[in-house]
């Protein structure tokens, strides 16, 4: 890691970590001006940002605050964890002033900073709860209590500030707490790490952004921490905390604590590059993809201890699959891409942002799931917000940095990982500023438009991502087809001498896709979810009338009609198709009954379809995302 | 309800009762000497209940005891309720004893009486955990620390001692702790009930035993402060006290808790009759029939809160089905039997028995199931025994007082409601003692032979219950069949004047039921489950050598060839036929890909299946009851 004095708005910035592979961008140096993402971007900033504050205000999260600052008296409000929901808004704010002006914000940033740093005590330690009657605790209780997790959204939260506007306010304020984290954690000092992970990625950013490595060993110190006998935390699964982080292989435990560990994991590998910890990423990665993920990018299957179920464990309706955890996974996956640029990475958090991550805020901006289930009779809606508010916060701070993930640099060229209307410009060492614009109606239409606009003619490489669900996408350089394979699931690498003006045109084919699944999620047995590019469709009662959703069959030669529907739920294209419907009804006062070959009665009726982000956005109603099949059909 | 008294070792004293159409039979008048449940029973004395009085000294619970006597120091061990422990294998002991003679059990309860009359206080008070610096925490906490859980296993546990020997030493304990609660709980004392219902069955117990009313009017209070406006306990669910319980309709919370209480409720309207009652007894019982009781008679799908999901929410790797939760399935069907003699009721009671309590203990009556999964992988194993061990001395004095289940008597006749070699001698009112002598080998075999004794030629009637599976049921007298229908689902009435030795012959075709389970169980979408007779089977990897049983597929027109293993599991009859099993093998590395009609490879295979109850008796390994379903074979 190499110390640096320049400053950009970098989501997690490995531009000098010497085991990435990849430059992630300042959100400065790109623009999302598409019709999917910049709307909810939009309403990020102008509903959710708003709303999120009078939150934190209402709930006495604020107030906090000023006690401890001494500007009000009273009691503590609410969780011990509140103070990281404050954090996590400020990130939010910080990553769209980056780019947005928005006055009336920056004063209430401004405001919350001055007070963030009155509240800190004299030796750098920050935690409202543990003030006054509780201020004799402090860091007695690491496994169950979130200091180190709220200490490592400050730090977040501060990094992004700084990286956002150069100013060192909120930045100050994380180095006192952090150097007081360093003073008092350390081999001759206190053992252990939080129960819930956190201040490990928060560490290596500051250290990455202050260039300070005391913060990155800091960092590998928790780590280390895990597993640890005598356990130092709780020696549970739960925690992460039942092997040494190395020789863990199997993903367990609370998801959004696994996820947030394996990103900061992943983090400290970014800049040691130690083999044994990458050899536990990898293999937690495959056993996340390959045995405990919903088709949405969702995670954790289990309502009990909010955690990872055994391998195949993903239940539909009782799916658990926490917002925290969909974005989570986006966090660690990112990290992931940026140190190996491996297509897989980024098929995964495009997967989960499309689907798991979008579901959990409302298309008004204004509610939010905790919970997301695949399979609903209608009684899951969306609140405002709640007691443990975790999810409203993180997604606003990942809306707000989307543009972040959208490309990166590195050396030899300029790489795409995701598609939506836009631009990039990046420095590359040898060709110098190149800008990137891309033309999508993306996830809607598969063809995507790249304008290259090199200052001066110049060689270097355009790495397109090729989804792997994308069989038979082509790739034209001005008019001409691309002369190399176009993989799925692989980036394509366009090397040539680029010259203003030319013109890539990705085809990525969007075709419906009828996917199974393992024969081990026993749930879904028999049963077929159906795709669209990175979306996952569901069916909701509201679109049925007189037909329960779950007794819709899916025949398996369907023809799909494809129906493009500019105003329902802001402009969705939805899928519809003749079916039948088997009637449950004729099953009242029955629970089990001798099978009959020939199946329930069946009716014919139009399935319509719709984006699983977009549901409960209309009438209550059930809702079902893997849908029995009919093979004779 | 009248005072008397005689006392008879009869489990459910609806002798007297006014609102009740049958009157149990006391276990001195019951003989089993079957081929199944005798052995069973023969263990649960040999083994059963020697291991668990060590286990209660093993793990502090007569240490507890016998401090709180003042005999020992040192600190109370283990959870605040382990006192109910020691009560439920004194209430297994007590029955066992109203037949048995053991000189060393007697002993032990004998001694163990002695301690607990020692440990009580003068006031009549009595809780181990609440003494010395616990005790003036005495009931400040109902929803959560068990006091009058724990006092109601007491009093159900004196109740069966002075029925089983008609000794009074442990009911005079009862009757002190029970007056003491009178004189605290009380519309002018503290109001509330137990987080966890079972004082409420227990005092109407104590109520027919003492003929005192006080301790029915103090059940009724219970029963009533569920629900009320401020709460007197949660106001939560998880403790059916979110409505008053005559509003109550749909089985929630803690099953468990909700089926004790509705034990207790069906009590309370064996005496009073009210009908209010019984239109929420009524609607539960339908509720949990209809849409949340797992085919094996397990109740209570959530491991979170061990609680009752939504309706068809019944998973079956996840399944909870706690072992007491059957049990306490088991207590509610015989209570709302012996008010109906509705054959619904045993129906539901034969099927908990036979598969979900009985799966709840190992072989050798030496290891349990706390939970009871439809479906595992092959780490549920049985446990010697529980931080939180209420499953073990349940099943122990479940097995303990079993005859009492089989008949019951009622004006115009003796009614049979199980079917297992052995007798019954039952006095009628009209016709003087009868004796029935049942000669069966069910549930393996459907012909079952009883032989009516009465003391002279007298008219009365036999009721035969006809399970609601048993169609073309036959019955035959003297070797005439019956002129009457005989209806599955309902008991059949023979009604004739009886000579000793006349002999009914009842035949119940065990034909191999295949059965399919109401859509809305998402994940019983397209597999069936076996069941012969009351008897739900399974597959164990252990009898497919080379196969995952999670692969096999079941032909729906197979000719299943049922074949007697005397040799195997204590003498099970297995289901075999010839199928496929599909290769989950061949989706290695894959969670999600595209549905393929044609379904993975197929191999050909035997499926052996066993009675559910017998699993995990061998190798550890993958067990399933919902099997694959192809409709094509």
């Amino acid at each position: 890691m190499n110390t640096r004095t320049t400053h950009a708005a970098v989501v997690v910035d490995t531009r000098h970590s010497p085991f990435c592979h990849l430059r992630p961008l300042s959100l400065n140096a790109v623009t999302i001006d598409d019709a999917f993402w910049a709307p909810r971007r939009r309403v990020n900033h102008a509903v959710t940002l708003p709303e999120q504050y009078e939150q934190l205000e209402r709930t006495g999260r604020l107030r906090n605050l000023r006690r401890a600052a001494g500007w009000e008296q009273g009691a503590f409000a609410g969780r011990f964890f509140n103070d990281s929901d404050v954090y996590k808004w400020l990130e939010a704010a910080a990553w769209v002033l980056a780019t947005e002006r928005d006055e009336r914000l920056q004063a209430q940033v401004d405001s919350l900073i001055a007070l963030i740093a009155a509240a800190q005590d004299a030796d750098g330690y920050l935690d409202t709860y543990f003030t006054f009657d509780h201020a004799a605790e402090r860091w007695t209780d690491l496994a169950v209590m979130h200091e180190l997790y709220c200490a490592g959204h400050l730090i977040q939260g501060a990094v992004a500030y700084h990286r956002a506007t150069g100013a060192h306010t909120l930045l100050d304020v994380a180095v006192r707490l952090a150097d007081h984290i360093v003073a008092t954690f350390n081999p001759e000092g206190l053992q252990g790490a939080d129960g819930h992970p956190e201040i490990e990625l928060a560490l290596v950013e500051l250290a990455r952004d202050t260039g300070d490595e005391r913060y990155l060993r800091q960092a590998a110190f928790f780590v280390d921490q895990r597993g640890q006998r005598p356990p130092t935390i709780s020696g549970k699964e739960y925690h992460q905390d039942h092997a040494p982080v190395r020789a863990q292989r199997e993903v367990v435990g609370h998801a959004v604590r696994a996820l947030y560990l394996y990103a900061g994991m992943t983090d400290v590998y970014a800049e040691t590059g130690e083999q044994a910890l990458w050899e536990a990423l990898d293999a937690l990665w495959r056993n996340l993809q390959d045995r405990k993920v919903y088709i949405t990018g969702g995670a954790g299957a289990r309502y009990e201890d909010e955690a990872f179920g055994d391998d195949y464990e993903l239940p539909n309706r009782r799916a658990y699959a926490e917002t925290c955890a969909a974005i989570a996974h986006v966090m660690w996956a990112w990290r992931m891409l940026l140190i190996t640029g491996e297509a897989r990475y980024a098929d995964a958090m495009e997967i989960a942002l499309y689907n798991g991550v979008l579901s959990g805020v409302a298309l008004d901006g204004a509610t939010y799931f905790y919970e997301n289930p695949l399979a609903d009779r209608g009684g899951h809606r969306r609140q405002p917000w709640f007691g443990t508010a975790c999810c409203p916060p993180n997604i606003a701070r990942l809306l707000a940095s989307l543009p972040g993930y959208f490309y990166a640099a590195a050396d030899h060229g300029v790489w795409v990982h995701l598609y939506a209307t836009g631009t990039a410009t990046v420095d590359l060492p040898t060709a110098g500023a190149v800008t990137i614009r891309q033309q999508a109606n993306y996830p809607w239409d598969g063809e995507i438009l790249l304008t290259v606009e090199p200052a001066s003619p110049t060689p270097f490489s355009l790495f397109l991502r090729i989804p792997s669900w994308a069989e038979d996408a082509t790739i034209e350089v001005n008019g001409e087809s691309l002369g190399t394979a176009v993989t799925p699931g692989r980036y394509t690498e366009i090397h040539r001498e680029w010259m203003a003006g030319d013109v890539v045109r990705l085809t990525l084919p969007l075709t419906v896709r009828v996917l199974a699944s393992h024969p081990h999620i026993l749930n879904n047995h028999d049963r077929v979810a159906l795709v669209r590019g990175p979306l996952v469709y569901c069916v909701e009662a509201v679109d049925h009338p007189g037909v329960d959703p779950w007794d819709l069959v899916t025949p398996t030669r369907a023809v799909w009609q494809v129906d493009w529907e500019p105003d329902l739920l802001g402009g969705v294209a939805v899928l519809r198709t003749d079916t039948v419907a088997r009637a449950s009804a004729g099953w009242a006062g029955h629970l089990y009954r001798p099978f009959d070959a020939r199946g329930s009665a069946a009716t014919g009726t139009l399935l319509t379809a719709i984006p699983y982000y977009a549901w409960a956005n209309r009438a209550a109603g059930a809702m079902q995302v893997w849908l029995s099949v009919d093979a004779a059909r």
